[in-house]
């Protein structure tokens, strides 16, 4: 297995190699945007301050990092409560395609055609409105990845994955019986959840994955332990995901060996768990485990992976729920890694406002309300997304995602090279970008200090800050990001 | 244990002795509702039929019943894309409180100021809007269950009840570690699925109950085999759910007997899993089983199975999600039931147009990210609902709901002793009213009939008709569905 195109994800990428000349890299796509942050306040400022203890009389509201004035944020800024302004880099957990207060967004909302659609939310699966085949096709099925003709909607990344995971258990289920009907006994059965109607199925996951919170996709995510304690979890076969050295080029040899040991175990863990008869119906993983510490793999990986997991007959899950929706340069993040069939399953939610997944016409239930609940997703949903790809396609935000995360990378890179200290292992694809800092403490006291200076960040793993803007973060975004980036970093001490 | 209240199910309840007086159950609550259903050609007819075929290129479609136009559909009537017009008895599975188009939710997204709360979704657990505790407080808290100050937003039903599940065993286990604080063993083993990170617990559910369709509520599921069939399911506690038998009047020394059967079960399964060390956190019920063919049980069965709930030191978490929201002239169907303690968990979706839960302030988490994810709900969700519960207080909908749930019930009741053989055991609080026919073929039957004569319906369990309406459905459209399914019955054979 040859990892020559693990350098995918350097600054030397073959995905740069042709900037964009349709780029509008330095125009600005939004009218309205500050030329830059400003912050008037400590953050979270008085009034957040109020309004969060308030909160917190109704429910646990530590977690909330300030109060947002959605009225006056605008494109890659977010304003909150007490008139601070920053360049929003995490962008509601990298769910914001268009950033805030898209004229087009808006737009969808001012045409009086369009209003009754939030206010009528059908059972898609029972009663579906005119022009929904449409809907599907003009939105979801005119970026699916390739070989994909075939699309559910849900509610969010959890429901999606699940939903996933429900469709390859009956579709491994369904060769097991090879053609035989249902019996009786596995309908009575499977009611008081026992055997042969409940099956001992299981699917792969991976150490540092995360796919959701609800019991079953818990039970495949592995970031961190707070997500995790105390809740009961199936227990299911888990291998290593790859854990590289930084700069590639440097370890390439190294991390050849970290692919083929982690491809190793799931070869075992193929063979332990299909011997004891808890037989692996499917393997979910990210293009890049995100909430995990932004923890990358070689497109070698990801093919070698999908040819395991098809000789045992295994669905290749792929969880594009944070990947998906453009910010890697690409619709989808696992189309850099030029697998030779299609993924069985492709999951997403976040930017692309709607839940759901494509699967490949072998997935489909073979009986009505198998895959059901009473709303099955929102075409509310699918007509803004509808409008974020026609913006995506008209305003070229793919490249402009291509360039900004070249500038991001240089921008990293460099950092890395004068404080190496405090930025370690760059990495990234697009503007999915990434690096390690020392220690928690001090990733913390990066994101924290850059909010100081107007820019708003957000951790992920142990010791990883993730960059994840909106699809109009410009190359002049990145700038700004990057000159409040290095004051931040001439003040945090070494030690 | 008494069983005196038992007949709040029954047409004699005391809940409709006094008859609301400020009830418009004569004038029109929704300008432009036509007088009354028209079809015009078979349903689906060609138009339905053209659109599901096409949406069958794209996804398993063949649960769609029909394409609906949504720009003409209007108050409690649908009305598809061939132009028939039916009175909706079903809504959408029960999940439209004002019907189709109401004029004051057409308001709130006409309202410019309102327009960008759709576009500008937050990850409300760190980026909540200005006003967020405001409407939280006007909306779900101005109508919480008696002795709830506390909320929690989710996007649908499975994903609240999956999170309600996941607060009672870190409540659980909060009370088990009795301060001690939490061990890294917990921290690194729950990483891989283990103990003592992971815990051995479980939720009691009843036979017949319905939760919700992700893996975790899934095991709590029992309404039907084919939501269930080939997925894996938690070995949790299952108790048998009361089945009464009617006219309650007749049969209460055996319901009595029902109930005791039923409450000795929970006791069991208790004891079993308690004293195995798989501890029951929480137990899971339906004021009404919906799904599972509309059983009901007692006050006293629910007051005494708070009691043990209680008694075993675990979480009563009640599933409101289809009952909750008005449907049984009440916000919340366990209010019938006059519980000694407010419930430790309410959980809705549907009617309340946002999921999520009520609970008592001793299921905080402890710590941030424990109950958690990107969306949190949704403000546009709670927006709707601010406006859903302003109408429904201005235009009592609650007295309409129990006025045209009378009449429902007396005419159901009526038709069970002029058609015996194909309305039994009517069963109903407020408009959220059932009946069971001599068999599922039967009953598919007359659903499929009064579709012809233009009345939406559904089914439910084996052999049950449900009726459904929305909020706005008055006493006469109350008296057009009952004159149309007298045709269907008599022309419905015997054999």
């Amino acid at each position: 297995m040859a990892l020559s195109r693990l350098n995918t994800f350097t600054t030397k990428s073959s995905l740069f190699r042709q900037l964009p000349q349709n780029a509008k890299c330095l125009s600005n796509l939004i009218l309205g945007e500050p030329s830059g942050p400003s912050v008037k306040t400590p953050i979270p400022g008085p009034k957040s301050k109020e309004m969060i203890s308030e909160l917190n009389t109704i429910q646990f509201a530590n977690t909330v990092i300030y109060f947002t004035d959605y009225n006056k944020s605008i494109g890659n800024y977010i304003v909150d409560v007490d008139g601070n302004v920053l360049l929003d880099v995490y962008t509601q957990i990298s769910s914001l395609p268009l950033g805030y207060n898209h004229p087009d967004l808006l737009k969808v909302l001012q045409d009086p055609d369009n209003q009754r659609t939030f206010i009528n939310r059908p059972s898609l699966g029972l009663f579906p409105g005119q022009g929904w085949p449409q809907k599907l096709t003009s939105s979801l099925l005119s970026v699916a990845p390739k070989g994909h003709s075939q699309v559910t909607t849900m509610a969010c990344g959890s429901c999606s994955n699940e939903n996933a995971f429900k469709a390859a258990f009956m579709w491994y289920r369904n060769k097991q019986r090879g053609g035989a009907p249902i019996t009786e006994e596995e309908n009575t059965s499977c009611m008081m959840n026992v055997a042969p109607g409940s099956t001992p199925f299981t699917i792969m996951s991976f150490k540092g994955g995360f796919h959701g919170r609800t019991i079953g996709v818990l039970s495949t995510t592995h970031s961190k332990a707070i997500h995790k304690l105390d809740i009961p979890a199936l227990d299911w076969p888990i291998a290593s995901f790859p854990r590289y050295k930084y700069p590639l080029e440097e370890f390439a040899e190294e991390n050849k060996a970290e692919d083929r040991k982690c491809l190793a175990e799931v070869e075992e863990e193929f063979e332990r768990f299909n011997k004891s008869g808890r037989y692996v119906a499917g393997v979910v993983i990210e293009p890049v485990q995100a909430e995990g510490g932004d923890n990358h793999a070689s497109p070698e990986f990801f093919q070698e992976l999908q040819r395991i997991t098809k000789k045992n007959g295994a669905a290749l899950i792929i969880d594009e729920v944070q990947t998906g929706g453009g910010a890697t340069g690409k619709y989808w993040c696992h189309e850099h890694f030029h697998l030779p069939e299609p993924a069985d399953f492709v999951t997403f939610s976040k930017k692309m406002l709607t839940g759901g997944y494509y699967s490949l016409p072998e997935f489909r239930p073979q009986q009505g309300y198998r895959i059901f609940n009473t709303w099955m997703g929102e075409p509310s949903k699918v007509l803004l997304l509808d409008k974020v790809i026609e913006v995506i396609k008209r305003d070229n935000l793919l490249s402009i995602v291509q360039a900004s995360g070249k500038k991001l990378m240089d921008g990293l890179m460099d950092m890395s090279k004068r404080y190496p200290q405090h930025v370690k292992n760059v990495r990234g694809i697009g503007t999915f970008c990434a690096f390690d800092s020392s220690s928690a403490e001090k990733r913390d006291e990066i994101v924290a200090k850059l909010k100081e200076k107007g820019i708003q960040s957000g951790g992920c793993g142990d010791l990883s800050l993730r960059i994840r803007p909106a699809l109009v973060f410009q190359p002049y975004h990145a700038d700004i990001f990057l000159e409040k980036f290095e004051k931040v970093l001439k003040k945090i001490k070494t030690v």
